[in-house]
């Protein structure tokens, strides 16, 4: 009875988040130019071209992370549920939150542009919810979600317009952040020592394998849309063309890896639903740039190779010693490649030359033109922000990469690490041990199942 | 071995259908101008830019439809081929029942725009399939499409050309159109009292409730582009945004109201699967209407309360009182936020004013310009047939919004009480209570399945 | 023991197949102008509109195939994941393949165009792995791929750019290729006569059906794009009508003769999984031809009539008489379609004339220009390489459709005939009957299911 009570006041204070929103939206938020209608139909411009794309990051957000954490046998209503609900929860609250870094006149222009963003955004706590799936509440999910979309839209605002780095694919922003702000709440909610080992119900079953193969090749076939969303002009086809060659070589060595290290030599599914997608996180800064296909193709068989041995290694260490549970595997998906990302990043940054890059040093590394080219361009918005101001080498550019993930990691860890604590010292209702990877307590659950 | 006499005579007559077809083909289509060669290769003008979005509701109809039906735990093949054959068969006749009303020279011009409409009408079939699913065999199915088809394609004509009312997204001419034909179809074939009970099969288990949330997501991903496909301009850019969010804000309202309204505040996958999509029905009529980023979330909060709301009170009260099953609650999916939309498209119609809508006035409510602005345009057609004549008010528009939708529902019911007399009183097989919501009767299914 | 060090040599293998194609890339690959950086960014192009088709066709061959292939109750994991690591290594293979064809340089210029031509060839060695699916390991069909794609883009560039054939939707290079290479394979290694019943798990269950079905409809939405996305013009749009109005066909044809040939008239999902995508084989040579709806319909009809009737009783002869096993049917989907096709274009080509081809005639069958049509276009490349010169009639370009698909299966079948023998007498670790059909040997597969 208690427990259901406490159920119902969280299901209500979602309720009025979602009023809160309306009211924000009533008050904050009207269209953008390209939504209004214009005086003059003759000139009627072609509709965004970003719209295919729009709807490939659709099919990730909402059908890849939900299938792809079908995995548990156990918890997949609540995989795809909460996928579902915490992606339309979290891009009404993107689009404000971010909107209000480009308020114009006290107004968000709202258009596909912020829904594409909200999209993106939407990928963060999704990361995060991987390292904790199972064992935290939808209500605990809500807060985190608010949370960390706030912090999110701050730090992304810092890296991309005050440090002015290049991160196209959003590898250091979303993939990093995601990860880390995920991997620091799970150690606040950690076990205690007895607890430490495996859930019940902390595993797959043949189906619920085949049901997150649909989430991995969702994600795997569109994320060249989700690293070249945002790019511009040539460099878009390289964000196409680098992420695909960087997925094939990630998913060949990942299978090469997954067989040579496991028992008897035999595939894991673990690593073919996760570890093929390394090589999309890892090429993510850097997929714009002109790092040759070969370039590409090694980005990759390193990101395969540091995920399969991530899985097989690493997470059973940070399990074992710091009782650090990460259910989906998030730091060896999405941490780990995106380090690899913004080291690549720094060291391709470094090689940045006019001669190669011509027109796209601006749309790629703003921070880099001088005056005259500035002046020259009119393209180019002048950014008072710019740290250090324009005019930057490319070893100074190569530097504010590698400050911008290390800013976005320890943000991240220290976000999620005050998150944890709210969610573990404050008064929401949490899992027990049993209650673990199963969908039986928030939902009805049919009757042939329970008796498994 | 009479039962097996009656099918193969059952789908004799469907080849006959397919036959019927090619001929009527072969007299009067041929293709468009825009497929067709031109003299000179130079002008080659871009293809169309709607293809992507036809792609999307492709996805809807066929993935969408077909897999939100597999939630019947015994009737997965029926669900997922049954779409298939139907929208097969319904697209085929689409195009020739929408194609006579335009026809020009006795002949019906076939282009991508033609597959489109014929794509967006296999949804009404489809939507009544829903309220009958599982208690009628594909003959009779068969039957019900083509006439509803016929039925729908003189009711749309009448609703748009000659009423002139505003319905982008079709939830008046599609959604609540499909869904009080297959409510009164139902009701026609309503079982006597002593068999009102439920199903011994209608239910979902574990694993056909994960195979329908394939169909929910991708039919939330991709209800942008059913409701914007139809847009122009500026309009289009307004009817993604305005579904987006309309689908986020009654996702959140679903979730919350399932938790409150349900047995120990559990969620319910009916209403996941379902209720979180009325959004996309309510804001269907008014999707590119000025109605504003809170006006899109008000609404869906609106669809996602009263979908809720219908499946756990109105639909089991239903059926009680009036013996009308409706299998998928399609009155609680696209009856009721139809109808919701249509009110919405009135009270909206009624505050439409020329210096807020300017040159999107006359591609929305062509029935409203005046005589100077029909001849300063060159992009519209003049209409004869508009009843009343142009120059309508903003609150004679609202009138034939509301004049639309009780049109649509009269002509709905009484043509779908037309064919469920006919289902019921002439010599179709029909399926007995114990041969219902499974597919052994029509399908060859595999040993391991008839023990359970 | 013995069989694991085999394995992992094999896995080694492979990787160093990945890190020679590294290499290779280094040498020989370089960003196309399409993906370098341009001067002015003033004059940024529009990306190349064939993203979205691009996108469709990666849904065809990882979902598409993958899940189709899921249909044998106990081989899910390595339908979808063979699927996936086979096409990461084929993409990457067949860029190279295809691209030394095409160097300018001693480079190969590297842009979208090339990796929507690796996907498409990443078809044809999936579309043979049908016909051995479950009977040889990763490793073989990792060496047959190898070999069967650079055969492919060898017969292919003799196909396209000597005979000069039409073949825009690959009926003839992909399809028929694959399928008759892949049927050579599967007769060399036949089995032996006390063997040839079927194997344990070679079959359906009711769950792996509908996974089935996943595959199945999103290889049906999307083949217009497949059929399409090397057309030009209004070519691609009639590309897209008919292979829709000719899938269309298909499957209501399909359905009926599923249940009029079968036991009890009941519906057989190997039927409805497959021959309904007959049609959009049939029609690919085709597609882009003045064939007019009814054609497109017709050539649907005849192609689920083929394809059934081929499943029903063909199949099962080849099996019986011929010992040659096809597990997916590819020769009832791919194979006798693809025949089907091949006639077509050259019943079409021999009707051809200027008056309606207009400028489509250079694009289409650039073999039947004219020394002024030549001279007057400025967007053909004069190809001395066309066998016979310029100037075909219409009756000589339908005889050399014809000596396509002839060379085709001939090169397909010795080529096949030719992987076939090394595989089964070399050193290749084979498969035994009682390892056929299951995931086992090579997957961790979750302890329930092992008792079954």
């Amino acid at each position: 009875m208690h427990s259901s009570v406490t159920k119902q006041t969280g299901f209500v204070a979602l309720m009025i988040v979602q009023i809160i929103f309306l009211v924000l939206y009533w008050l904050f938020v009207h269209y953008g130019k390209e939504a209004l209608p214009i005086e003059d139909s003759g000139s009627n411009e072609q509709h965004d071209s970003k719209y295919p794309h729009f709807q490939d990051i659709q099919v990730m957000i909402f059908v890849g992370f939900g299938f792809l954490m079908t995995f548990l046998r156990k918890y997949g209503y609540s995989a795809t549920g909460y996928t579902l609900f915490l992606a339309s929860l979290v891009i009404q609250w993107a689009v404000l939150m971010k909107g209000f870094f480009k308020m114009e006149g006290g107004k968000i222009e709202l258009s596909l542009e912020n829904i594409i963003d909200a999209d993106i955004a939407a990928a963060v706590p999704l990361i995060s919810m991987g390292a904790l799936l199972g064992r935290i509440t939808p209500i605990q999910l809500l807060f985190m979600a608010l949370f960390e979309i706030a912090l999110f839209a701050v730090n992304e605002y810092v890296a991309l317009d005050i440090l002015s780095i290049c991160d196209v694919g959003g590898s250091i922003t979303v993939h990093a952040f995601g990860a880390y702000f995920g991997l620091a709440v799970a150690l606040m909610l950690r076990p205690t020592k007895d607890q430490n080992d495996a859930g019940k119900y902390e595993g797959a079953n043949y189906l619920s394998d085949i049901f997150a193969m649909v989430g991995t090749l969702f994600l795997w076939i569109y994320w060249p849309s989700f690293n070249s969303v945002l790019a511009d002009g040539t460099g878009q086809e390289r964000a196409i063309v680098n992420t695909y060659l960087s997925l094939a070589a990630a998913t060949v060595t990942t299978f090469v890896l997954s067989a040579l290290v496991s028992h008897e030599n035999k595939l894991d599914m673990v690593h073919v639903q996760n570890s093929t997608l390394a090589g999309g996180v890892a090429v993510g800064t850097v997929c714009n740039l002109l790092i040759g296909a070969h370039g590409a193709i090694l980005i990759g068989i390193i990101a395969g190779t540091v995920s399969v041995m991530g899985y097989r290694f690493i997470t059973p260490f940070l399990t074992a010693k710091l009782r650090l549970h990460d259910t989906c595997g998030v730091h060896n998906l999405h941490g780990m490649p995106a380090l690899i990302s913004a080291i690549a990043s720094a060291i391709y940054a470094a090689m940045v030359t006019r001669e190669q890059y011509k027109s796209d040093l601006g749309t790629i590394f703003p921070a880099m033109l001088n005056q005259t080219e500035i002046e020259a361009s009119n393209t180019t918005e002048l950014n008072a922000h710019i740290m250090g101001g324009y005019e930057r080498s490319a070893s100074t550019q190569a530097g504010y990469q590698l400050f911008g993930i290390a800013m976005t990691v320890l943000v991240a860890i220290v976000g999620g690490t005050l998150a944890g604590l709210v969610l573990k010292y404050t008064n929401f209702r949490k899992l027990q041990k049993e209650e673990h990877h199963q969908d039986e307590l928030y939902w009805e659950v049919p009757e042939e199942r329970k008796d498994e």
